[in-house]
């Protein structure tokens, strides 16, 4: 199994998957294969390994494996790679793993020929002999009442394409057929009691030709190149990287995509541990239309399809620039064959402009350092709209998650003159973009300085003090207000703007030797739309992670994704996941291991510049290093420039330029018609 | 005075601020100059000339003009340059005029031999004998109560340097002398009732020397080259811009540094006006320690000394890399000579990553488009402070200001063993860095599609149907509600992070063809801190537009800076500038020119990390586009890559592939210990 030289976080390789799928295979006969992934290392065992490889013994390579049985039966199964056994088979009642791509690409087929459809899509204006030009989104089908959570369904939103690279989100269809993934047929159609049929207006398309018919491309954007003639300055070993005093774990599984473990920043030759484990764990995308069965669309992306599923295979100069280094993704077909995603992960730097400067007013000597980012980076597509994580580190110790969404809009059609009433957009004749959030949940297992972290919320507020009181004369005291989550049930908290609202994952048992506070790293997210689906209603059930910015609870192995491990068909009663694990509130949190969970993203009112295709609007939040270094962690950044007062004295005598002799003036000497004074842009600092 | 080639808008030249230097003594003798500068054309004479520049005469050239008198006496002039005449010569009584660069340096060299002064240096344990290792950071008073505001006062925020270039703010003194600027005298000194003598710590420098002293500087970083070898895609006509389908110009005056005027985009050959007049037009840093006379520290950087003034020269390779464009800035010196600051603005282009991307998750076709801006760049150095403004433009009609924080923080002398009472965070031993906020106004002027627009403030809410209701069965229905602004009382608005709070700029007799709303600007602000300064306290007295996040006036020329005209000694009452302008709030906003006030910014409670320098922390918000474009307005873009189903279907025939051939694979393989498999990075789209 090769297992020798492979890290524990280290996905299962091609050999790996196949050994799992033979001895599944031997044991229960033919399956549909929906997940055959690494089953991670339980924390206390990695926990001691990591400390000492060389002497402690590595832990077993285990597959996680989710299968689906001849009539619809699923099964949880753990194999044990070393020793090639089973050792776990369970049958689950009521629930429904996670959908493929394979079981996603089916429907449209089975729409085409089935009856009802066609007869749907007539009444709608598309002839019988069009069926070819129809198309669907196959979503799972979130939650139904009438259908519950035995059989396997999903919800086919239906389009049309009058030709075949037309945009079809510019001609939706408005009823919603029913697939059976198990009979591989559709059982129902949803119909709405007003018909809305197709408009036959013109395309609208990004391709290509659209664009040279309609004027064509700009021509006036001259390149920008990037180049490392050097190389990086990140090295790999295996999954394992190391960047400016950096050193982490890139895993990926099918379900979260990017996973980044064991994360370590090496403080003047300490390896201090800052995160166990960090992954987007978690998403949901409600819409706000209420006319039935809109309140089905509210995808969680990633435990219903799978951000490592739906991952984009990447490519130079396009996802990326400079010099890139890929990561492949090996997954299970089916039908147990092989599934490769090639470069599923990007790794590249970025120049990421100033990173500190100062001039001394009296005599202008100063200094310049640039800063420079590592970016691990994917982008899963979930049907119309597209996700670029991004996760972002800085050499003073901050960690930021980025995510860029982009893509397409869903859309409904809508009827000449009618009124959204405010559920939505319509971006284009007779398409109804429906508002809608993009909310997340970032998964962070701290690890700052060790396991037993506390977690604050800091808020800055003014002083209790009246103005003009001894305490505060002049009114301006102000401070930041602490308050330590001792109990889960403390920390269900939301963002409070108007204190500019953080979180501090806190090593209270390391206290800075001049600020005397605790080592840590703070939450810094500003872009924290609240849940906007009611109390009780579908999606408050189901999402129970997005009922609050920040949950915090003591660490449990196989506590990964917040909203249960199988989501699709879950009624939210009782609601899964982070819920559960909250429970009543009462467990200690302090000085222990514990997990914070994030949800933060944005509420969506579509206009006509999103569509067809949405320019990279981003999401961005920050972890960050405070009280942790002894003081400003980068002074060793090699600067640009640096002078100092006494070598200004001596006429720059000693000063150091090593500003980069690549940048160039735009405009030469008379090329520019504003070059008034020959500027020659090197006499500055 | 070779205006005929010049732009109403450019600032005055050098030959124009020596003719108003001529006019003047001519009529008044010697004075200190503290501005020469545009002052800017009525708008309504300088809108009739941006729409028929041919035949309406050009606005003339004329001079605001700020004199200090021997005697302290404040003189308000205009200087019409065109007749070479005075207009306006106004006695202030009660106001100081902005502190200028010469008058901050002269304050240093007079403490230094002021016996009092050097007597509290003995006292603090500095010898008599090293009074040339003392320093001072000059700042306006502020206003102190004692103090009044008809003698030009500045306090001195005392340092110490055992050697000249060592970083002095670990070194601060405890006493505060008070300067007369008229006088040119130390006229009292503030001393505290706790005294804190000098904490003779090690330095902490990050100068070379120290660097290499302490272990050297990195070696791991390699180059990243930027190139634009076929120059870059913006032209200069002056200092007009064009780039993008944007058009502005680019100012620069002694206050706000950057102003940015008469900005369009050319929607397929329509220049649509979009803002007349972008800058930002003021900030406030009040600090957060109770203890007298720290109430004094809250710096009104523009208003009291200019960020124009303050601005580094800036250089190649350094400040930032690629194509760079720098334009100078002129202004007088104090003695009516002349001080040029060379590369004052930097203006330059980026790689921005993907513009928008889709995959047709059936075929995988695709699209990737990469995204370029525009960053109009400036720094400038308060004392210990900088910060670096970008305007930055998108190639979608998105308008990014963004402000680095950088430099070092203000500090403060603290005994051994002494608390800070929260108000501040020991950064290094015997260094107390008080809490602060660093509180921005950006004055936004919208001619979306013409002058007359009027603000709305969306907030995102669920419906107020109850969930199971029958407008509401599933309780996801959820909009935003929109606001309107009427009259000047009901835009003093707040953020509110509960309902994603944002304001659009609206031209309601524009409505969007396809959604019925009005072309608007949205303001995207969530880096929005409230003034923590209580009601009543001084800074809230004297920084009355930082009370709220929005306010709205109707536009008025000269309305520019919201802290008042002259803010040195200002004492809050009244409150000058915005709160003056928004008076009884009755005026009406509806449908008429209007300006919006965004105040924003961070709440810093300082940490070890910060110090001695602290690495860049960015602050930014949004203009976006919304219902203003028909659709997409980037469509245009040449992507790098893009195939479509048919294209996929025909084997890929006819695929664009426009990628760069410049990026590379980081490792070739069998150098990289990973490159298992040979990827080679081409082959995914
Ligand atoms: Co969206
Ligand atoms: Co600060």
């Amino acid at each position: 199994m090769g297992g020798t030289e492979l890290h524990p976080f280290d996905p299962l390789t091609v050999s790996e998957i196949e050994a799992t799928i033979n001895i599944v295979k031997k044991a229960h006969g033919e399956l549909f294969y929906n997940v055959v992934s690494l089953h991670e290392p339980r924390k206390a065992e990695m926990t001691k390994w990591l400390e000492d490889p060389v002497n402690v013994p590595k832990p077993a390579r285990i597959a996680d494996v989710v299968v689906i049985a001849p009539g619809g039966k699923v099964y949880d199964g753990l194999v044990d790679l070393q020793h090639g056994k089973i050792t776990k088979w369970e049958l689950l009642k009521g629930l429904q793993p996670i959908i493929t791509m394979e079981e996603l690409i089916a429907v449209e087929h089975i729409c085409r020929k089935d009856p009802k459809v066609i007869e749907q899509c007539e009444i709608s204006g598309v002839p019988k002999d069009e069926m070819h030009k129809v198309y669907c989104d196959p979503w799972t089908i979130g939650y139904d009442e009438r259908h519950g959570n035995e059989v396997r369904l999903q919800q086919a939103l239906m389009y049309y394409r009058p030709n075949p690279d037309d945009c079809q989100y510019a001609f939706p269809l408005d009823f919603c057929p029913i697939y059976d993934a198990d009979k591989q047929a559709i059982i129902d159609i949803d119909i709405p009691k007003v018909r809305r049929p197709l408009r036959k207006v013109d395309p609208i398309n990004y391709h290509p030709a659209a664009i040279e018919k309609a004027g064509g491309y700009r021509t006036d954007i001259k390149p920008i190149n990037i180049t490392q003639p050097e190389g990086v300055s990140f090295k790999m070993s295996g999954r394992q990287i190391e960047w400016q005093n950096w050193k982490f774990h890139i895993g990926f599984n099918y379900r979260e995509g990017i996973v980044l473990n064991d994360i370590s920043y090496n403080d003047k030759g300490t390896a201090r541990p800052v995160f166990y484990r960090l992954s987007l764990a978690e998403m949901v995308v409600p819409y706000g239309n209420p006319e039935h069965p809109h309140q089905r669309k509210h995808a969680f992306d990633l435990g219903e399809y799978g951000a490592g599923y739906m991952t984009n295979s990447l490519s130079l100069g396009c996802d990326c620039k400079g010099s890139i280094h890929y990561l492949d993704a090996d997954f299970p077909a089916r039908d147990g064959s092989i599934r490769t995603i090639k470069n599923a992960v990007c790794i590249h730097e970025e120049d990421a402009g100033i990173l500190f400067k100062h001039t001394d007013f009296r005599d202008e000597s100063s200094i310049v350092t640039r800063a420079r980012k590592l970016v691990i980076q994917q982008v899963f597509t979930a049907a119309n709209y597209e996700y670029a994580i991004q996760w972002i580190f800085h050499q003073d110790g901050t960690i930021q998650p980025e995510i860029k969404l982009t893509g397409i809009l869903n859309t409904y059609v809508m009827n000449e003159g009618e009124d959204t009433n405010g559920w939505g957009t319509q971006v284009y004749p007779g398409v109804n973009a429906h508002n809608h959030q993009h909310l997340f949940c970032l998964r962070v297992d701290p690890n700052i300085d060790g396991p037993n972290n506390t977690v604050f919320m800091a808020d800055a507020l003014p002083s209790d003090a009246a103005v003009g009181s001894p305490e505060n004369p002049y009114g301006n005291a102000f401070y930041a207000k602490r308050t330590k989550f001792s109990k889960t049930g403390e920390s269900a908290t939301d963002y409070n703007a108007d204190t500019s609202r953080t979180w501090e994952m806190c090593n209270t048992n390391k206290l800075h030797p001049y600020s005397g506070k605790a080592a840590s790293y703070k939450l810094i997210s500003r872009e924290v739309a609240r849940l906007l689906p009611k109390e009780g209603s579908l999606v408050w059930k189901r999402a129970g992670f997005a009922r609050h910015a920040v949950h915090v609870t003591k660490y449990s192995d196989d506590q990964l994704w917040p909203a249960g491990r199988h989501v699709p068909q879950t009624s939210g009663e009782p609601s899964a996941g982070l819920p559960e694990w909250m429970g009543d509130g009462s467990e200690s949190i302090d000085n222990t291991d514990v997990v914070l969970w994030h949800t933060f993203g944005v509420t969506h009112i579509p206009a006509p510049e999103d569509f067809p295709v949405m320019p990279v609007e981003p999401i961005t939040l920050l972890l960050k290093p405070r009280n942790f270094f002894t003081n400003n962690p980068v002074m060793d950044v090699p600067p640009s420039f640096a002078s100092t007062p006494s070598q200004v004295a001596a006429n720059n005598n000693g000063v150091l330029d090593a500003a980069d002799k690549v940048s160039k003036l735009a405009f030469r000497n008379g090329e520019s018609c504003c070059a008034v004074n020959g500027t020659n842009g090197v006499n500055g600092h």
